[in-house]
């Protein structure tokens, strides 16, 4: 990187930088950018930045980022409040919202177990998980977490937690994705998209 | 893009789109990424974006951004000042000081003239040069403007003003770049390096 002529640009040239997947070079492009346009688009930016932090409150029943105590989803009367979708973090519910094929309702853990990243089970939305399975009439939890290490070890200890109460743990489907070829799929996809093969008419008649 | 559960998330999106080849949904990993951090973070990030546009400083003989009223390179002694190269932008006084081959001074013109972008004479550091060149030693100008029809037509401005003062006036060579094969070359980038061909000599023995 090159030496920067002034402490202040290169200070805010550090923390742009910061952000995920910006080098010093294209951080340093964001500031130059920002010194062309009226101070008062900076400032705004600046303000924004502020009160996302500050201000931003969280659902207090599934955890999504919510302006108000309960998310528009969870107080939604037409959506099923019988099924709970257990997604890692806001960005599934949004692709699953998306999708317009899910009519119930959410739980954001935050995250997965990842002992190596000191994520442990109380760091995450668990507790509240297990106290709304008690408390609401809950009929099916979907776990819809990632396929990684971290995901498949939260996803047993969310199962073995849930073992004990009356309702269907179910997971998405894994598969090959719809357009791909059969020849390009990793053979853990493939291999599981045999074994979880379902009828046809239950594709095709919905 | 997906509807966002927030409105100070959805504002905090639309001010991070604004930066240069930063879309929506990079925008809200942005903020995403920000909520998971301490809340200290994102403060230092806006008061580092505020005193950017509140505090930089532009050296009054260059204009480059300084920290000071004149910048390093201006009231460095060991620098030429009676070479100047004029350039658009601080990118690139960073691009030259980092060839290490230019001992003169600098002058950042703040744009090229585009009249269809609404960018005239007055809305750059002409006159300031001019005044520079009538006042201080200088002896030779070297334009270092971009090869796009805006850099050319203030190329053209530029001799013409600088015409009546006793000074060499230069550009940077064009030609193919190191390492560059001819047959990929464009044309006119090879017409002109064969156009301004140099002695060997000059090249090797330097």
């Amino acid at each position: 990187m090159d030496t920067l002529p002034s402490k202040i640009l290169e200070n805010v040239v550090n923390e742009l930088s910061k952000l995920p997947g910006i080098g010093k070079r294209t951080a340093l492009r964001f500031a130059l950018h920002l010194l062309k346009q009226p101070i008062k688009e900076t400032e705004t930016l600046a303000a924004a930045l502020t009160s996302l932090v500050t201000e931003i409150k969280y659902c207090s029943r599934c955890h999504c980022i919510s302006d108000s105590e309960i998310c528009p989803t969870c107080s939604n009367p037409k959506r099923n409040n019988t099924i709970v979708c257990v997604v890692e973090n806001i960005q599934d519910v949004m692709a699953i919202e998306n999708t317009g094929q899910f009519n119930g309702l959410y739980h954001v853990l935050g995250g997965v177990i990842s002992p190596i990243d000191g994520i442990g089970i109380n760091d995450l939305n668990i507790v509240n998980l297990i106290e709304r399975v008690e408390r609401e009439n809950i009929k099916e939890v979907i776990l819809a977490l990632p396929t990684t290490m971290e995901g498949d070890t939260t996803n047993f200890y969310l199962n073995k937690q849930l073992q004990k109460y009356d309702i269907t743990i179910s997971t998405i489907a894994r598969g090959i994705a719809i357009g791909d070829n059969l020849e390009y799929a990793d053979e853990i996809t493939l291999g599981r998209s045999i074994l979880n093969r379902v009828p046809f008419d239950n594709v095709f008649k919905r």
